[in-house]
């Protein structure tokens, strides 16, 4: 789902490196930042070969490749024990690394990525070429590069530098992984509720997943949750309506023979407003208001972020509803959505052909903030269409889970901003991410634990072509791999 | 853009070869009829041959090789003079046949044909292979095979038969050709009013286009006229909107930028009705009321034709409205049309992609009846957009043309009735066809020549997988490939 914030803004840093750390920093972690620079290559050469297997869950391509090769890099790592758990769908990975410390804390990775089209980029998807970018330095690109290898390799490759200086992990780890991120995690709560998955993480302070925190420029955004999310498909079809034709027939014959792709168009437009904001009958009835605390974070966020860079970012010359970037902030956090990702239907391909489909889909997805829930707002959808006249469309949940909150003051996000800024960098905190992750299955019943992202360094194009993760820093507000794995070293001796 | 009129029904006729035939096709005819019989198997190679040159206009597909092909063809069926016409687009072909005969008789051709998606097919596209249809017979099958490479290349060995025979075409021949039919035809008016063409035309008592007549009960229709049409896609995007992402960015951004798909979906929606029926406005001002002799027409339409079989080969269960038999026939004949024939944005692939889309496309398909033109009917639909709030709605139009009428007592329709008749089968009399062909250019001004479709013979799947084109009959009502070459020449020698 990706869970960047998408927030870029002019919250610069200055000198990063010429701030003071704390004084055990200097003692213990020297050695290790040095096996960190020494052990560059092998980590970069470890990043690349596991974007170069391409592991996509929507085209069940690539994953027992994708989960046999993350299970080893995490046994090469230091996971002591790294076992496939099973599921409905494709299966999940379970580790735990054992430092005999008293504190434990809770890793989620993913080892799937999104689609591509190759077409569509500079450099081969698969490559995982080493790309200069003007202004920004060296980059690795290809698919999962931010998403979400390259902060998952960034944090292994801390571990492998603790291990190279003789250190021992100031904490104990339990991992979890899923290959079915990017369609929705379907079948992640099985791999979370499975008893011994369950005990380990009963033991965790936390749990985070390593991320590229930095926005191009520079600033650093702490996310107190994210939104919940419904993926599905809507689809109309001669088969369910009674109507229409069972095949694509020739246009012509629309004069005598009703339309599956109308009858989605009025039931799509029964879905918006004329101005295309949501009027599903309810979907707005659980919103919590937004309270004080996160109108505070929001006025902050609104004066450190660049408006005009997040436009021109996104290629948006007004939000909608013509919003102030205050309200757009807090739209973004707090706002549930009804969005189109595709409409498919009869023929699509170049030009015309004179036909009158059969069948057409619309693939929405639904942002849902607290107090919604996945399945209340599923049940909602479905109820307006049917009181509308469209209870024939087909509604097909693909994938989704509900949204997820963590208190600022938790021991996992006070460890984050001490570390961002011994790094310089003061986090904008948001209430809420704009986009989705399941850490609903950490946060709520009956874990309920911290749960959140952590990392220095940048990368962006997540789920579009070209997507990068940053090496080599020429910029000197963003921090490069080796800075970015010393935030992870620096982040697990906090959580200790 | 496909003319059959999609009338199948219980018109059966009987064993045709017992009835009597003219003095003088007795006399004249039958070593022609020999002849028919000789070539066969060199007519049918032919065919297949033509079908295996791939020539799609919408792909820019093999046009020079199928229009070289298509010249080549016309050689050596006797025709003379055979010349290219250069247009715009994909270059027409102009051949005319001189027999020294007192009347002349027009032919239009087509030599592009539809596109494929070859894994639909059970018989690939391209290989014009000869298959064994139950209950049918063996065919043909191959894109082009009836739409319209298998009635053209009956007309031909019609002319193959007459020479082999030793005797003089009763009628000289105009033959202009297009290979841009399946896409809208946007340059044929170029090829038409070359003045070397439009002279040649001027000559000619009608024109027509060779067609595979009878539907899968043996019945004829002869259609006097055909809609107009109009093909264009609506085009959403940032661009020309003003709002919205300027390429695809991720969904969670749906909170504060537009959504160019749902602006589409709002468009489209103003376009009809809660029910999917036309509401553009005006759209109905020029529709000329169906007259005293179409309500006859078509009331002996509805009791001729079968309406069971005619659902079944759309897959359809009711008709739209709800309307009775007799008011779907008069609808295929008499109603404008408003057709979505594709939609395609954002992400189309297997399940989801979390996308805000910068683009949706709506593919549309508007069939015209008189008297409307296809430049006022663009205008309208502009015009609708705009003055509903979707003047940014790009309208592109890629083809199209006005509706065209013939009348029934032309000497064209006289001869085809008649030689329909001396076959056994009484044709079915229908106002219009519900497809369009672009006829207006012979039909209208200057040269106002009566025009229309002719032959016997049998296929199906025009524009669908498996399109075929009936060779050898095992149904008594139906004529194979021998029977329809017969057609051409009793119509030739008709005509004359």
């Amino acid at each position: 789902m990706m869970r960047r914030t998408f927030l870029h803004g002019a919250a610069a840093v200055g000198a990063a490196a010429m701030l003071p750390r704390r004084a055990w920093a200097a003692a213990d972690l020297v050695p290790i930042y040095q096996q960190v620079e020494k052990r560059r290559d092998e980590a970069l050469a470890r990043l690349q070969e596991w974007i170069r297997q391409p592991t996509i869950a929507a085209e069940s391509r690539g994953i027992t490749e994708g989960r046999d090769l993350a299970m080893r890099l995490l046994r090469d790592a230091g996971f002591g024990k790294v076992e496939s758990v099973s599921t409905d769908g494709h299966p999940g990975i379970f580790a735990t690394l054992d430092a005999g410390a008293p504190r434990t804390i809770g890793l989620y990775f993913m080892y799937d990525v999104k689609q591509v089209d190759p077409r569509e980029w500079s450099s081969p998807p698969w490559d995982a070429r080493l790309v200069d970018l003007p202004r920004l330095g060296k980059v690795v690109m290809g698919r999962g590069a931010v998403n979400q290898k390259g902060p998952e390799a960034t944090f292994l490759a801390a571990l492998h530098a603790i291990r190279g200086a003789g250190k021992k992990l100031p904490v104990n780890l339990v991992l979890v992984a899923e290959g079915e991120e990017e369609i929705g995690s379907p079948h992640f709560p099985q791999i979370v509720s499975q008893p011994a998955v369950r005990a380990a993480l009963k033991r965790c302070e936390g749990i985070f997943m390593p991320s590229a925190g930095q926005g191009t420029d520079g600033s650093v955004t702490i996310a107190l949750g994210a939104k919940g999310v419904i993926e599905c498909e809507l689809v109309s079809s001669a088969d369910t309506w009674g109507r229409g034709p069972s095949k694509d027939v020739h246009s012509s014959n629309r004069a005598r023979v009703d339309s599956p792709a109308w009858h989605l168009v009025q039931a799509l437009s029964s879905l918006v407003t004329p101005a295309g904001e949501p009027a599903i009958e309810g979907l707005f009835d659980k919103v919590r208001p937004v309270g004080d605390r996160d109108r505070g974070y929001l006025d902050d966020a609104a004066r450190r972020l660049d408006e005009a860079s997040a436009k021109q970012s996104l290629g948006v010359e007004r939000w909608a509803r013509d919003a102030s970037w205050r309200q757009a902030l807090e739209d973004l956090a707090s706002r549930p959505t009804v969005n189109i990702e595709g409409l498919v239907g009869g023929y699509t391909g170049p030009g015309g052909m004179t036909i009158l489909p059969h069948r057409a889909v619309a693939k929405l997805d639904l942002r849902l903030v607290p107090d919604m829930t996945a399945a209340d707002t599923l049940a909602k959808l479905k109820a307006h269409l049917a009181g509308h006249g469209f209870g024939d469309i087909e509604v097909k949940m693909t994938g989704g889970y509900d949204p997820n909150s963590t208190a600022p003051d938790s021991r996992l996000i006070r460890a984050q901003a001490r570390v961002y800024e011994r790094a310089g960098i003061k986090p904008i905190m948001m209430p809420r991410s704009g986009g989705s992750w399941p850490g609903y299955v950490f946060t709520g019943e009956p874990l309920k634990l911290a749960a959140g992202h952590f990392g220095l360094g940048h990368g962006l194009r997540a789920h579009a072509p070209d997507e990068y993760y940053l090496i080599e820093s020429s910029d000197p507000r963003l921090h490069g791999f080796d800075a970015a794995v010393r935030s992870h070293v620096d982040y697990l001796f906090e959580l200790a």
